[in-house]
């Protein structure tokens, strides 16, 4: 049984995503300008920067220009991204131009959890709990419930459903005790180890005893089955996703050098497209920004759409 | 409803495919080591060169040398590809090395048939009544109707699943007054214009069609939809897929310069393991291959999976 969705809605976190990664400092006005074409594309969410710690993440010690600096179009919703109260703190400072809502970052891999955060899970809780409160009394809504590493992890190797749903779970008690309502329970393949069946058995129990929260994916294209899980979650109707444009990005922190980032936006706007699913986005725009997106990192990108142009140019030459 | 097979035979063209399109000559010696080394992945395809002008493919002018250089290794099937009776005859020149079998090679873009072959459609079916009758007169099979452009064409846009019947119908016709059994109807997404809907509709209507003969699929990965495409696939029990390693090769006669290959032999694999079906591959030794084919064409290729390692090896880290 397939129960494909209408419309689809994508979070493009190109610029958070990509720019933390790059090896050479990309301008500020780079960045700013390919922030500002990404919102002429019909992209509605999208994540400008991290306010992170600076030594650790130097790409991002700009967040705060990034966001001075471009003009925000209207309907388009901007975020960033942090993990702690000097994060949030500064987020807050651009009320007025970011969105800023709350996420419970939880990871269903105790292994990961230590190395990327160097934390235990249960330490991790506890800051979450923190962090919970901390967003609440600042008057910023935490609607979210993050499980990194869901499908696998390079540290711990397969993590079950069972696994997953008892991290989301844990998520969801710490919303319950600060009384808080959580819309979306976003699922990340933080390391590439999703396959389509795991998608759908994860997907599967996690909606099973969820079945009132939309659930997101967050997926990487780290061994070129991105697409595939995108297509398996497509047909279990799962409507939102996190993608970078051309392929930015990457996670530094998942010890393999050479590993791909997120899935492409622009791939995943023509999947939905062929598909006759709505995301709003015009996808020979987009394709123009993946290629700006090359053009300012300097080096090839992952996706090969933006190489080999869309199939609608086709069409047209063709008609 | 699904209907995954529980094997999968997958036909490596990585030496044919890729090493045609690869700006820089590759050494004769260097083709032989790669389809030497294929050998032992667990293939028991592979289609080793090209039987072509070597005016118009300078990279297969050595087709003889690698043919001759390289050891069998019994139970493996080397295939050559070849469109005249002149490829025809190179290739029976080592029919005790080669596996000689026909192809009924059709095109369902008009356009395209113009493009690549100088030819119109009927007049490619004049050529392939002589190629047959050619090839059966040498006691070659052909068993085997193959059909470009099979999903949209880049000269003449979305090709409709009527059209695909229709042109399958023509290559079974020319069987049918050669007296020769086709067993596989292979359908080439030549120019990268799948997605998983169309795979469905196409594949759907020719297996209605011909119920009676295995279809196998030749992906491209032009759009980044190929692994999708090979995942809706499996799902309808296709069980035959051609694949080259690390992604090499592409299609130098497409009008797109930047457009990527097959689908990656190792992705594929990926794929089918995590889904429980059997290849017959040790995926970490086909991974090795393909860092070794990267080495040979000394560029990056677009497997993402000879960059990040397999899973199983992170599994075995883990235990």
């Amino acid at each position: 049984m397939t129960d494909y969705p209408k419309t689809v809605e994508i979070h493009e976190e190109g610029p958070r995503e990509g720019f933390q990664i790059e090896p050479g400092p990309i301008q500020t006005a780079e960045k700013i300008r390919l922030i500002e074409a990404l919102a002429e594309t019909g992209l509605h969410h999208i994540q400008v920067c991290s306010f992170v710690n600076t030594r650790l993440v130097p790409g991002w010690a700009d967040a705060e220009a990034t966001v001075e600096g471009f003009t925000a179009r209207p309907g388009v919703h901007y975020t960033g991204l942090w993990f702690n109260s000097n994060g949030l703190e500064r987020a807050l400072a651009f009320r007025d131009k970011l969105t800023v809502t709350g996420s419970i970052h939880v990871t269903a891999s105790e292994a990961f959890t230590r190395k990327n955060l160097n934390r235990s899970h249960a330490e991790n809780l506890a800051a979450m709990r923190k962090q919970t409160a901390l967003h609440l009394a600042h008057n910023v809504p935490v609607n979210r419930v993050g499980v990194m590493a869901a499908f696998g992890c390079n540290y711990q190797g397969d993590i079950s459903p069972a696994q997953v749903v008892s991290t989301v779970a844990d998520g969801m008690a710490i919303a319950a005790e600060h009384n808080t309502k959580i819309d979306v329970i976003s699922l990340a393949d933080t390391m590439g180890w999703a396959a389509p069946h795991r998608i759908e058995r994860v997907i599967g129990e996690v909606r099973a005893r969820w079945p009132d929260q939309t659930i997101a994916l967050h997926l990487h294209d780290t061994r070129g089955l991105a697409v595939a899980n995108a297509a398996a979650a497509l047909r279990m109707g799962v409507a939102q996703f996190d993608s970078t444009v051309g392929g930015l990005g990457g996670c530094p922190f998942a010890g393999q050098k050479g590993a791909a980032g997120n899935i492409c936006t622009e791939e995943l706007a023509l999947l939905c497209a062929e598909m006759g699913i709505e995301t709003g986005i015009d996808l020979d725009r987009l394709i123009e920004v993946g290629r700006m997106a090359e053009a300012i990192v300097a080096h090839v990108l992952p996706s090969e759409l933006i190489h080999a142009g869309s199939l609608d140019a086709f069409r047209r030459q063709a008609a």
